[in-house]
């Protein structure tokens, strides 16, 4: 499918608008992703509102994307809206636990990676803000998440106003196991990782950040061990917050 | 796209062969999803062999697509690799922690999703097992899984032998919210499960399982709040023990 192959993610875009009919189409047809036992454990919030947007920005560190984009969309794990049916049914839901958030999390994002296919298909560009994991507790406040509601993918969308090289990706050899996971000798690290740490644009990345490794820029600068445990700490107190755990 | 439009989960399939080069190169096409800090967190292992899946069955409740499929698919969030990388090139790998785990999870659940498309987009039919974070532990062993990957799905691949009638959604407006959380009223829950509830299945299913409510056959049998809390439990320690926190 080439509107796969070619994709790049899209962080310009033009002015043009994102026609509501064409959204809705989108997540309608994005919903037919597989999902738990048809329970569909997920909602989306549109902000489309620039007052909004502005609102969202710290949570997602400024990312410009996120107030020049036409359209923001969070996708949440939601098991609130399944279990007020449940109590309105004579019911007693059970999904105040950690197996029912990563199972409502699972169907969010077969959710979302289907709304990009489509959406990419469909001329738009998007692009994919991990930083909503990072920051939920805001997000939930401005978006009004109710309990048992958790943001876990930020999508921005819009027409794309820029075409940016396509980015590496490691061979399939260093990805795909046959019949079991067979480790990784440093040979094969060597050999997977090859061709990343030879491009030009990553060479200039260890040059310009005065680090000895490609690796290094990944632990000293991007992700490093001391954010990535206080955001772990965060986001579970979060998953309890909103009921999860 | 027809194929995301009209598409129905597959369990029953022919014998048909799937050719290695194809199952190739749907994998590498999946691998353009967006993947945080294109670090492509994730690892397939791929079960052909009769005696493995047979291996794999009881971890997914002897659901027979699992042994009559010709191929499963087990998509696992993984840092190992990464993480063997970053200490082969002197930098310090931060990822042992809960966070990683997530953003590894997010990776390997959009890889998956961007794989069944293009499956199915190749006339192949799939079918997603929710049941491997029920059962991680026996995947992990039979797998052979290292510290710091965990399985996340399971994709049973095949060309279909079924054309069963496509399952029902909720209603979009059930789904989307504009710029905030717009909270369910009791009219919104009997509307947005209406069509649901009056699906002949649905009703015959209340029927035959001697249920007062539809809703009670997702609490009662099929989703319950005592193995639900189990299997969190389990997942918190199988996360530990693979060392993600």
């Amino acid at each position: 499918m080439d509107s796969i192959k070619n994709r790049r993610t899209i962080r310009k875009y033009t002015q043009q608008e994102v026609p509501a009919a064409l959204l809705d189409n989108l997540l309608e047809e994005a919903c037919r992703a597989s999902t738990m036992g048809n329970m569909q454990l997920y909602s989306v919030v549109v902000t489309r509102d620039e007052e909004m947007k502005r609102k969202l920005a710290p949570a997602h560190f400024h990312q410009p994307m996120l107030t020049t984009a036409p359209v923001v969309l969070t996708f949440c794990a939601d098991f609130h809206r399944f279990s007020l049916w449940c109590r309105q049914r004579k019911a007693e839901p059970g999904y105040d636990n950690f197996l029912s958030f990563v199972n409502a999390a699972s169907d969010t994002l077969l959710l979302t990676q289907n709304f990009c296919t489509l959406a990419e298909e469909a001329g738009l560009g998007i692009c994919y803000l991990g930083t909503t994991i990072y920051n939920p507790d805001p997000i939930i406040e401005i978006l009004q998440l109710p309990e048992l509601v958790v943001p876990v993918a930020t999508i921005t969308v819009g027409y794309p106003d820029e075409c940016p090289q396509q980015p590496d990706r490691l061979p399939l050899r260093g990805i795909v196991h046959e019949e079991t996971y067979h480790d990784y000798g440093p040979a094969d690290i060597d050999d997977i990782y090859a061709y990343k740490e030879a491009l030009p644009e990553n060479r200039q990345f260890v040059e310009v950040n005065h680090t000895e490794t490609l690796a290094q820029i990944f632990t000293d600068i991007r992700y490093r061990k001391a954010d990535n445990e206080a955001m772990s700490e965060a986001l579970l107190k979060t998953l309890k917050k909103q009921g999860f755990c």
